[in-house]
């Protein structure tokens, strides 16, 4: 079937979300709202230390307590090892169960030691009491830059930098150096007439979901297990519980509650696997949550960075060359996204000359996990900065200048790929129109511009619809709903059938009850999960056809689908979608279409945003005046819901950008973790954002998505520097912008100029 | 695909059953085992007459009472009309909206009129004391010919019985007449040597499953609900609640619990309906639960019943003519299985002659229910005891006699179709070459056969598989497991694919997660599912040996599939499915199979049951001194499980034939409303039960599968009534065979001997 834009009837509408009721009444079932009979409560020892040997583990007085039911430490796992496939990047199973539960060191303060299960919350913190674990303390590091040198600490004793030849014969932190890149830098750089160059670094910050981690797992002595828990995808958390644990995957049932929020960061395992320890100890269900310290503590921030950049210009603007190195933590265990940063940051030039490194290092501080556009923002900051940079030294406006070096279709992007149909072009030139632009500034106020790319992603998705009785529809999907996919599939799949948005029904099933799904991430659900819908949907329509031709008594080639019902040309009356469910019994059973594909063709995204300032020069206190994200979304399908991803993005991003960051004592424990002392942006702290949705269609997809949850965070940490930049002369070249560090910043600007 | 009987794998074993440990350990979820945070719980207020007209409910007294969140009555609901296809049989939507709720009479003891949710489940019961109903007591009628005659107390003022023509102008009890048949049975006694014509009664009995009815439902503002309850089917539920109260199917969920028993009880609505109107009218989740008081004076029995046979037969043992009047009791409203009793009665007979009329006739008691092989088993104790009275004056063997009468492939049955290949006459000859057949009896014991029949039935069904990437295999259907279908659903697939059971896990949808299934009942799931699940399965073999192709570079055609691996002439080692299931993401996505069917061709199932009595002579007692069951099973999947559903439906059958009744005082008050006084066989009553599968393979299925649940509990009234004739000479024409009524029928043999 083929969906011509402007006949749209459901795709592009704003309708009520089906999970909205649920939601705003309470009655929606999140990661902790599950109870079962008999359950215990499993609580988790951390480690007081950043990096320590472990020398012993007793824990008699705490089995003891009455009440506690089950102990399990690091050594009650088995010995894992090769790759999960978690989606968007390979899991390392030795690692993961290290970091599930230490097995002879500890890493980073916060890292999971043993857990209890017990008949009250309260026995089980009491039992951790009585754990007594021996340390030999170590010498840690935080800084990427100091894990580097040679005789920083080490964290691992057998980490022979991957990526370098030949393999180094001494151990390091540096877990693994890529380089990418075309053209010769160097002379592309000797063609410049203007080279700018600068280092650059951020803080770990936090995806700050407002749901802690919380999980019910129950295991019986057959071996067979349920696990209920909030996830970005129940099939990842089913893998790696089951292979973290010699299971079968059949044998773990996920079943997804709903997410308050995952970014990235609810696409691994961190509870699951030890309250199935417990459970399977103990033949009781357990249930475990988190406190927002021990999210804080244990869970994936994403990675500090350290980067230079250097970019070269001839006179009339035209970038001649383009160079970068991107040291990013990873916290304890290999897995920084510096991959992504070095595939994505230059991604919105067109450029002859590159050439990117980038380093992955391991430091005392939990293991990273996906946020958002993992390592997009990192290196759009480096990168966005030094451009503006450069077009105030050819003293050539920011966009014009991002326009005339712009990614379009045919650009060899530094990863390799050649760009199809892409909407880069577009968002500039629709910043450039847009009133915000053109609008006037005060004092210390200041404006700063910043393009964005994310590559979004195809991958596995698996879709059903059964058509009832009554002519209602339910879809069936395997990705957990985060940014409304239950409204955009229910859309899609009414579209596909001509009927009323309501008459569809969508379902997000457990592991049991459908195909493999990959994780929701990577902007990849209302693309890939979404052409199953579709795919299901228009199986489904096939099924109608024939069943039509058969109460008809003709043949299913003379039956057209159109506006929710079959027509032939020898009859009046259509048969409506509803009409002929309600024979299905007789014309041969249930009418239900299906489709499981790995979604090729995932259309990347681009994006600009305008972001306008001022600074109290007094207190250094920024605040965002106004904002406006432009972004090419290829078709929005819920338009709603994806100027909500924009705005979401924009929010994490200019906390990221202002105040969000990790604080450590010389000790390496974190001295902020609660919201109270980790400044995430409230309310009060933006004012309404901006949006602007351009619709370059994905020829890929049959109404032509992109995906858009990613790109928006991608912009803004650059967007906001560049806007204080442009206030107050001063170019911050570390994140956050906090109120004490720009105010020295301006403080030795002052000292400077006079 | 052709599967060859000596080839079988994994058909026809006896593995473990999936759903075992969890329902030895406790840990299997039943209808009440389900809470909600915030849940009310729900009672019901009963009638305490037989027949009255409501003349007012006032609520108001209950609704003052602090902890009462709602009280609903039959004018909270919806007006409803129309007919719903329950699976089996149509459901009058009018009639079950009073029976689910009164609207203005109550028409028998425990008919419900009003329902109140309160914070506690002692609350709720409270308040019941504090609705005032005003009745006007009627006369009530129970007996079945009582009913029949014109001056009865009528139950409906608009009952006019359909199947006489012209309709006739004055309401009556008698709901429908039905007449089947064909020859000339007049002629055919006029040809009689020997005509025997008996009339005989049974009581009203119980499904007595073990699990009382219960269920939670929630409904949210917009109208979306979820329920879970224990049913035979959880489609039915959805349809019939979301029918009665005017709601779209697609906004009931109902999430199947383990059923703990049904046999044909738990395929209608009784609590369901009304938890969602008390869930709509407080916005929180309701739990109702049933005591068994309630359960056996507002659930349905099955009929009691009054019926008339007459056969006759040349002295060579031939039968020229049978004939037979059934009048059943449906309770309240129209529904009786009189139907399926004329249609099956006289089925395992090869009949030139014949002509069966039926009534279905309303009384004061509950609604019937279907209840497993529905009208059969009455009907079988009529015709099957008259052939033994016949046989005897014939002085022939009573398995001569039915063998030499017996259907075979090419009979036409009294209900018109035509046999194909069907089982009967090798169940007959089991009968006669079994040792327990040819064993001696002593004083005061008796021997009694009797077979039976059962038509199996087709039907929706819906099944997907989906292949996970370990190589594990997910089965998903919508059938509750009431018989062990996880288990053959799991071993059918297994055979399929050609791996070990173990590796294939089976589960139970929900209604949004999969297509429409008709109920666990007509001894459907193993042929219908079962279908469906073998095409699933095949359906993911093509996509298996397609990814196989792929993965080599060759063509489809020249792969085959065969032991669990794809095999191809070129290559020297094959694929496992683990091997191809583990490259699904990399060959075009997650692997699945799916077919939704009605499915056709059920094979019909007869039976043959041996029964040895001892009757106490002084006390009237009797007891089974030995049982063998003889059934064609088509092919035993699981011969575990057939052998389990044999021994179960004699036992319920033994129950039937010696002492269940509903026991009624002269008000119209049920004076047996539990297991104390409603007397079910326990293991003490009964012998280890023989089984003995006969496999005649039903062509229209892969392995050959019949249905087996429904047959066994046919001939058991018939075989203990002959075994007792055999024992003591007397016939048993009124079950139960109950102590005090076998005495007194001794007792007057003897007077009349004397």
């Amino acid at each position: 079937m083929t969906y011509e834009d402007g006949k749209l009837k459901v795709v592009g509408t704003r309708p009520i979300r089906p999970d909205g009721v649920d939601k705003v009444t309470g009655r929606a079932n999140f990661g902790a709202d599950h109870s079962m009979p008999g359950m215990l409560w499993g609580r988790i020892l951390r480690s007081p230390h950043a990096h320590a040997r472990i020398t012993g583990i007793d824990v008699s007085k705490a089995e003891a307590l009455p009440g506690v039911k089950a102990v399990v430490t690091g050594a009650d796992m088995a010995e894992s090892s090769g790759s999960a496939d978690a989606g968007e990047s390979a899991i390392n199973l030795r690692d993961l169960s290290r970091n599930v539960l230490a097995h002879d060191k500890v890493l980073y303060d916060g890292h999971a030691i043993a857990a209890i299960a017990a008949t009250s919350d309260k026995i089980a913190r009491e039992a951790l009491k009585l754990i007594d674990v021996g340390y030999e303390v170590l010498p840690h590091v935080m800084d990427v830059d100091e894990a580097m040198k040679p005789d920083a600490p080490l964290l691992h004793d057998d980490m022979f930098t991957e990526g370098i030849e030949p393999t180094p014969e001494t151990s390091s932190n540096i877990a693994k150096k890529m380089v990418i890149g075309f053209g010769d830098v160097d002379d592309g750089f000797a063609k410049a007439d203007v080279i700018i160059e600068r280092t650059l670094k951020t803080a770990p910050v936090h995806q700050g979901y407002i749901e802690p981690h919380a999980c019910v797992a129950t295991i019986s002595e057959d071996g067979q297990a349920v696990v209920w828990c909030s996830s970005q995808g129940q099939f990842v958390i089913r893998d790696l519980c089951s292979q973290l644990l010699g299971m079968e995957a059949a044998d773990v049932r996920v079943i997804p509650a709903e997410i308050g929020g995952g970014f990235g960061g609810k696409t691994t395992v961190y509870l699951e696997p030890v309250a199935l320890m417990l459970s399977q100890k103990s033949s009781r269900p357990v249930k475990m949550t988190m406190t927002r310290g021990e999210v804080f503590r244990a869970t994936g921030p994403t990675s500090a960075s350290s980067m230079d950049v250097k970019i070269g210009a001839t006179r009339d603007g035209r970038i001649t060359a383009a160079s970068a190195e991107f040291r990013f933590q990873a916290g304890a265990f290999p897995g920084s996204p510096v991959g992504a940063a070095c595939m994505a940051s230059f991604a919105p030039y067109d450029l002859e000359n590159v050439s990117i490194t980038g380093y992955d290092v391991v430091t005392n501080g939990p293991k990273v996990a996906a946020y958002r556009a993992p390592g997009a923002p990192q290196g759009a900051y480096a990168v966005e900065t030094v451009v503006d940079e450069l077009a105030e030294a050819l003293n050539m406006d920011p966009v014009d200048f991002r326009a005339l070096n712009g990614a379009r279709e045919g650009t060899k992007a530094p990863y390799g790929a050649t760009f199809k149909v892409v909407g880069n072009l577009e968002c500039l030139e629709a910043t450039k129109d847009h009133p915000h632009y053109k609008s006037n500034l005060g004092p210390d106020q200041g404006r700063g511009v910043a393009s964005g790319f994310w590559f979004n992603i195809g991958g596995q998705s698996a879709a059903t619809v059964a058509i009832n009785p009554d002519g209602t529809v339910s879809v069936v999907e395997g990705n957990p709903d985060i940014g409304g996919s239950r409204a955009s599939m229910a859309m899609m799949a009414a579209e596909v059938f001509g009927v009323a948005v309501e008459k569809v029904r969508p379902m997000i099933a457990d592991t049991a009850s459908i195909a493999h799904n990959d994780v929701t991430g990577g902007s990849r659900v209302t693309f890939a999960t979404g052409m199953a819908v579709v795919q299901a949907s228009e199986d489904a329509v096939e099924q109608l056809k024939k069943r039509a031709a058969k109460m008809w008594d003709v043949e299913v080639e003379d039956v057209v689908w159109q506006d929710g019902a079959a027509h032939t040309a020898t009859k009046d009356a259509p048969l409506t979608l509803a009409d002929i469910a309600a024979q299905a019994g007789r014309t041969g059973g249930p009418i239900t279409g299906n489709a499981s594909i790995n979604a090729r063709g995932a259309g990347p995204a681009f994006t600009t945003h305008i972001c306008d300032v001022e600074v109290d020069r007094e207190t250094g206190a920024v605040e965002i005046l106004r904002y406006t994200a432009i972004q090419d979304a290829g078709k929005a399908i819920h338009p709603s819901f994806v100027e909500g991803q924009m705005q979401g993005g924009v929010a994490q991003g200019v906390g990221w950008a202002l105040n969000e960051e990790y604080i450590y004592s010389t000790d390496g424990n974190m001295e902020n973790p609660g919201f109270l002392d980790y400044r995430m942006p409230v309310a009060s702290d933006l004012p309404m954002i901006d949006t602007v949705v351009i619709e370059v269609p994905n020829p890929s997809h049959p109404f032509g998505v992109r995906g858009v949850g990613e790109a928006p965070i991608v912009p803004p940490l650059a967007a906001v520097a560049n806007a204080v930049y442009d206030a107050v002369g001063v170019r911050m070249t570390e994140l956050p912008i906090s109120p004490p560090r720009l105010l020295a910043a301006i403080d030795a600007y002052k000292a400077a100029a006079e």
